[in-house]
């Protein structure tokens, strides 16, 4: 069971790596990272993705800016814009910040920071795979690349799969960036997991023929009602599941969940460039100039919830008292 | 309202001239095709498709084998071998067969046929445009590119709006072929119809948020009952509109209608090669050797059906006595 983090660290030759996720799954290639500018430069380009990934790089993008003997204020503000939307990133550079100047200090909150991504997604890996069985669909990528430990949703599929649960995967190719093609397929491939690639329309059609015993996918914000948005796609995936009488599953760590978000009506959806969508690869796919529409993410109600994964375990409904339980609000 | 045709008709010069739709929507290139054995081959390597445009091309080569002076029976079994399962193919060559060896009623078979096609899509057009309104969803290609007339579903969405009651239309861009981004945008942007492109798993959302008036698809075969193999992913949009309450139409020739299908689960699935899927234009999208999986088609239940958009008019259910009566079987 290979995993591949998404970083590695040299810190006693002043360098944390990088994989390029732009360029997988053609090349694999490391990108060395010896300042604070310079993470945050990768981060903003995005050589590393995925919301706890990144968090966790902008802790050692700090570190880099000690040993590099950088201006922290400069790194640090350089960092927050790396990625403004990703709250990973703001979390981790605020539970550095009163440990300035104290170079050990700073390190171990970085270590740490990743340590408790590496806890939480073991225990969310280890619930998840408690509901999983047989065949499963999931969407985007969520593994190890996106957060530097073991994944929520494709953590809880991978540990399913060692636990003789899971059977086989279904990708979604998750158009229009294809991370689960480029992503989540090199991911259970170096995992050793069996898995199909699917287009995102055959989804239902496998639904139909009985072939996806449930889905699981992840989260980039969720209410306390449990609405949550995630990858354009997500929301239509719950439909079709609900429809078909398939488990369908969200998993994410605690600190995914909003405390201040009633319910998924009050959430954002970020619209991104048409061109993502006409183009692909640098190449168009459609005639030049013709319109088209990027919403980026999508809102599922908790209506179409069969379950929510999270380190403290699988909450089912109501959700709205789960969840603060889990909180400790209740 | 510009209507590309895939072809064009200089028989005064010997020759038949197919639009190149491979090449499609980033080169108008023409090809001559001046025999029986060259318009086989132009079928088979798909620079026509659509079953309507493929029946009408296979007729004008056998109008060329004649003027050609090619052995008949040889330029038949090349044109009947070029794509097994298009059965306007047969139909078609079938229709020629009694006048071979005279020339002009071949070839007043062959524009009899193109006429019979153009009527039937006016007529499509005109009953499908009264039951659209407001903004209109496709999925793949059903244009004027894909029959040689005015098209089905597209017909029908740009005769909408031309009477004024399509406003804009949402191009699902049909992974894994493109149909929909690489021919029915471009067939919209000629007709100057307003569109806009979408990927495949946005039509949930979209619906959702109330963006949709209708669907409307075109149809490979539909059995007796009014179920209906179509390009993959007809499914899933019919179970999303059927979920958020939105009239989703299928239109067709009554000719696609296999009076010997009581059902569609006679209907077989024809499963393509993964490079398809795995490959776009060429190039790779996933990691190399990584599994896929290619359904080019799905079935829909009559249940999620509004109505059926044919020659005859919109049948409504119960759809097994509306297709009976129409095709003239009570």
């Amino acid at each position: 069971m290979e995993r591949v983090l998404p970083f590695r660290e040299d810190l006693k030759n002043g360098t944390f790596w990088l994989l390029d996720q732009r360029r997988l799954p053609f090349e694999e290639v490391w990108v060395p990272v010896r300042t604070g500018r310079e993470m945050a430069e990768a981060i903003r380009q995005m050589v590393v993705r995925g919301a706890p990934a990144i968090g966790v790089s902008a802790a050692f993008g700090l570190v880099l800016a000690h040993l590099a003997g950088e201006d922290l204020e400069e790194a640090d503000r350089l960092l927050r814009q790396s990625r403004p939307t990703a709250v990973n990133l703001f979390y981790a550079l605020d539970r550095l910040r009163p440990f300035w100047g104290d170079l050990e200090a700073t390190l171990q909150t970085a270590y740490a920071l990743w340590h408790e991504v590496e806890e939480t997604e073991a225990a969310i890996s280890r619930f998840g795979s408690e509901v999983l069985l047989g065949q499963v669909l999931t969407h985007c990528n969520t593994g190890p690349l996106a957060t530097g430990g073991y994944g929520t949703a494709l953590g809880a599929i991978v540990e399913g799969f060692r636990r003789g649960r899971v059977r086989h995967v279904w990708v979604d190719e998750t158009r229009p960036y294809l991370q689960g093609a480029r992503l989540t397929a090199w991911e259970l491939m170096r995992a050793g997991v069996p898995a199909t690639l699917v287009t995102d329309n055959m989804a239902g059609f496998l639904m139909g023929r009985k072939e996806v015993d449930a889905v699981v996918v992840g989260v980039d914000r969720m209410a306390l009602n449990g609405d949550f948005a995630n990858k354009i796609g997500t929301y239509a995936l719950a439909v079709l599941a609900h429809h078909h009488g398939v488990p369908f599953y969200a998993a994410l760590p605690l600190s995914s969940v909003d405390p201040n978000l009633e319910s998924g009506e009050g959430i954002p959806i970020e619209e991104r460039p048409a061109q993502e969508v006409t183009h692909l690869m640098g190449r168009p796919i459609a005639p030049e100039g013709f319109p088209a529409y990027h919403p980026a993410f999508d809102v599922t109600p908790h209506t179409l919830l069969t379950g929510i994964i999270t380190e403290k375990g699988v909450i089912y409904p109501p959700f709205h008292e789960g969840l603060r339980r889990a909180l400790g609000l209740l």
